[in-house]
């Protein structure tokens, strides 16, 4: 199951802002940021990150996703925003377009503990998905639910990383225990 | 973010029931009625309805929809019926190719509240999408599951429509309080 | 709504076990076995089963559940495996491209069962789907997983094949309790 050479290969996780206000300048990234903060607090295993600031534009989303997971080899990328029903929030069908595999369970379980906070959290339409060996998962862009959302979903992420013949990632176990179900 | 021309507009909306049955007359249609006396105790904004009863024919269900949305502009339409495992169920289907884009979180919160009362909550395949300033919610046929399913998602849809530069639209709150997440 | 002569044919039910290691001889098959026993318990119908153990090839996965729809007429199809994010797990995409309607409240159950046992229950992307008269549901491959999932999806599934035409299926009420809406 394991593949030595990549699993000794580094971490490096794509962190992606999608706003297009943020992208102008217009508006200060909070997004990335809280992503950035809650990796440094989680993740124990060195690791690289790969910070994009982009506009709503499916073309630009699609194509960041694809240079992250083809070409900077992330194992993990997390995009903030562009999740909602406004017309221009169109980061889950680049997700759907990148990826050859969804994951339906990331966002049902994300929208049902957004739920227990806000009637609202049904309006989040974020979806994850694998492309290649990369796990792609949407966060919405407050960066409040960025937390609750990486909270509920973070235990999976190292043990879905690892069957995807990604490197090993460590969590500290003070935040966030990575669940690793026993070899049978 | 708003904007004041269209939110002035008045608020439309169409009330679909599919069903053969109830198309042909052989059947009194009793999910468009409870859905038309939901929204009159629910919206407390002065709105219109469009109402239509159709047979469960793909073509005609989206052609329904399309032309509620584009031609008569409702901002919100909520279809009743054909969401089961029959064959002859095909409301989500037809729901999916006329939207751009899709609202996952509907369904599943319908299906979650449906499931405490009936095991079989999960063969409700309805789902709910977005086809440019329309929102389409599916709901099930049973004049029952109408109002348990309203109850939970009605919530959110006030705020859905103002972040599709619908109109503004006020709720009872003795029966439904809308939910706007606090300007940050 | 009930239509006497398929009503009366027999219960043909597929079991099918998607492992490369299994279908190799490399690995005891133990999900397809596990999938018999809890039917043996379950179903108190006299019913058939047609068994395959094939490996995660997705034209092989396609192929015989088509097979088991169209030629052997099973009026359910459960499958075990391939349902993670590994490379070679590929059964849900299968399922989607023979299935002319998904079913996304059996996938959303499920995972919300096995979430209360294990936080990486989100990377199991099983859905469920019909083909014809046929429904096919995706179970996850560990066999401890399988008794979980079935338990909360079975109480609804002898209705759904009823609704679909299927013939009538009866559950042993000491295990599971099949549901059936009163008729109105």
């Amino acid at each position: 199951m394991s593949n030595p050479e990549r699993s000794s290969s580094p971490v490096i996780i794509g962190v992606v802002t999608v706003s297009d206000r943020a992208s102008r300048g217009e508006y200060e990234d909070r997004g990335g940021p809280a992503i950035q903060k809650y990796l440094n607090d989680v993740v124990s295993t060195p690791y690289q990150t790969c910070l994009r600031v982009i506009p709503d534009e499916l073309s630009v989303i699609e194509q960041t996703l694809q240079e992250l997971a083809d070409t900077d080899e992330c194992c993990l990328i997390i995009t903030t925003g562009g999740t909602g029903p406004a017309a221009r929030d169109i980061t889950p069908e680049a997700t759907e377009t990148v990826c050859e595999r969804m994951m339906p369970g990331f966002g049902e379980l994300m929208r049902k503990v957004s739920l227990e906070k806000v009637p609202t959290a049904i309006l989040s339409r974020q979806t994850a998905g694998i492309r290649g060996k990369t796990l792609i998962v949407n966060l919405p862009g407050q960066p409040k639910a960025i937390g609750e959302c990486l909270d509920a979903v973070f235990p999976a992420i190292p043990y879905c990383i690892e069957l995807m013949q990604g490197p090993y990632m460590e969590t500290n176990p003070e935040f966030i225990v990575a669940f690793r179900p026993k070899k049978k």
